[in-house]
């Protein structure tokens, strides 16, 4: 895969383009991805796998990086033995390959290599610190999400970041320091409740129906203007089908939008509907998002996560190697 | 087990306090629930079991009826098999026993009787209807709960009902009316965050701790105070825990506390907290609301859940059959 410079932040470094100098690895829970890397940000190929933290805690980490090295190695004419590999995610928690601590609010993003924690393994192999909000009153983590918001923000940048997904987080950045963040529960939330509870009887993902757009609006409305109602409001989602008001086709579009707004509601009351969002997603969510965002008042600029994170990884290796890859 | 008459709302008719005249039966979802009643409200006899609706829409409803009334029959002289049976719950849902079709708000309590249906068996058997709010703004449905309402307020009452459980049910009776009615799913999503979300490494059910209780009221302060930041809250007790901040064995409490106070919260702003609060419960969750109750400003009066029942099914039954009690 071949990456393109249409993205606003690319790392401003100007050497050959198709030449590799590090390897990027986005580590999480449940998967594993990673990329040779240009210098300027360019993905020249990329390996995956479900061999996330989970996998590795029992199964081990140095032989699962060997093995997607060995596999983006093998669509290159010569070896990459040599070149440094940055991570980011779960891989640096406590109960990961190694724990790079976490850095604490208010903290700068162009300060996220300093805190990279190098493995004890062959090679030049280093994992980035995750950022703690170590407030009693709030507290809250993130691990992974850091390095994007490293690779969508120029220096200096201040605004909100929104990164939806299984624990959706919104950043306030003031002059490249994240001072504060929150995380929602939005996207677990959305699966145990149509997994395990009785909303599993009022959706139906197998039959997308032509109203989604319609249902997901309402739900995002529902919840805009009474959020505090949300658990009243995903019984009525049960009663509105028994009642014959909505259909189970659209109680999935629907349960979306009132988690989404509920979401959106709370973070426009702690940070303000003033400011530009640089919203970081990919596929369908990212396009929900984006419409959710706009129906709630918000400016929003959207950026692919992948390439968020093939960025701040960049961005890190260039402080941290960069005399090497002229 | 035999009642007393501590509840303020026994049924007023003055006869022989010992006399078996109806046979009330609480049937739900995942358990029947069957009593042996005086006119004045009294239980002489109980039987139980797990045959709930779910159990009996494939074994049958007739002889689960039969077994506990035998059951019921042994614990007397002489058989009951000419006593009229009245039943509220599931088992008048459509996918019951027979379907009770739900009473519409505004509906008077006073008239659940007229709704109920005679299933086609041996004897007098009937099943009291639930309750729709057929409003497609706030569409709502209850079962059994009706019964509970008729069973705890006099004739002509005016306020507010509070049922805690799976789905907590506020009620707002004018007049003797219900007039509408909120639905909050606080019981089940407390089950499926704890068995299914990444908040089971957050909670642990076998090390109550003794700060439990201060832990319940910080979360209930916690949701009184923000409760439209619920998902936020739920992923920053699992943030507060990698921190230090607070103790795995608080989990428990400081959840059930977040969710009970969003409830709270939004029943306060639509019902309003300057009506005293009728509270149906039992055991420790009955504690829990009527403390929380407290806490955001609300005047409690507690009634026992399954005096509710069986009083709610007296009164409809002197209405159906009062002239054969004497």
């Amino acid at each position: 895969m071949l990456g393109t410079n249409s993205c606003h932040d690319k790392p401003e470094q100007n050497v050959t383009s198709d030449k590799a100098v590090f390897v990027a690895v986005d580590w999480g829970t449940s998967s594993f991805r990673g990329w040779l890397m240009t210098a300027d940000g360019n993905a020249l190929a990329e390996t995956r796998g479900p061999e996330g933290m989970l996998h590795c805690a029992t199964a081990g980490f140095a032989p699962v990086l060997a093995d997607h090295l060995a596999r983006l190695g093998g669509t290159r004419l010569g070896g990459i033995q040599d070149l440094p590999v940055l991570i980011c995610g779960m891989a640096g928690a406590r109960q990961g390959w190694i724990e790079a601590p976490y850095l604490h609010t208010p903290t700068r993003l162009d300060a996220l290599h300093d805190g990279a924690k190098r493995v004890d393994t062959q090679g030049d192999v280093r994992i980035l610190p995750g950022i703690a909000q170590a407030d009693a009153a709030a507290p809250d983590v993130m691990r992974g999400e850091e390095t994007q918001l490293l690779g969508v923000t120029e220096p200096g940048f201040t605004g909100l970041v929104c990164i939806p997904g299984t624990h959706s987080k919104w950043i306030r950045i003031e002059s490249g320091s994240v001072v504060s963040f929150t995380t929602y529960m939005t996207g677990e939330l959305f699966s145990v409740i149509t997994q395990h509870s009785i909303l599993k009887h009022a959706v139906d993902h197998d039959a997308p129906s032509p109203a989604a757009n319609e249902a997901f609006r309402d739900g995002l409305q529902r919840a805009i203007d009474a959020p505090i109602g949300l658990t009243a409001s995903l019984f009525s989602l049960r009663a509105a089908q028994l009642l014959s008001f909505q259909q189970q086709a659209d109680g999935a579009a629907r349960l979306s939008g009132l988690l989404i707004g509920t979401e959106i509601a709370d973070a426009g009351s702690r940070y303000g509907t003033q400011h530009p969002v640089r919203l970081i997603g990919a596929g369908a969510l990212k396009d929900l998002y984006a419409a959710a965002l706009a129906a709630a008042g918000f400016e929003v600029a959207i950026v692919d996560a992948e390439r968020a994170s093939q960025h701040g990884l960049t961005r890190a290796a260039i402080h941290l190697w960069g005399a090497q890859f002229t």
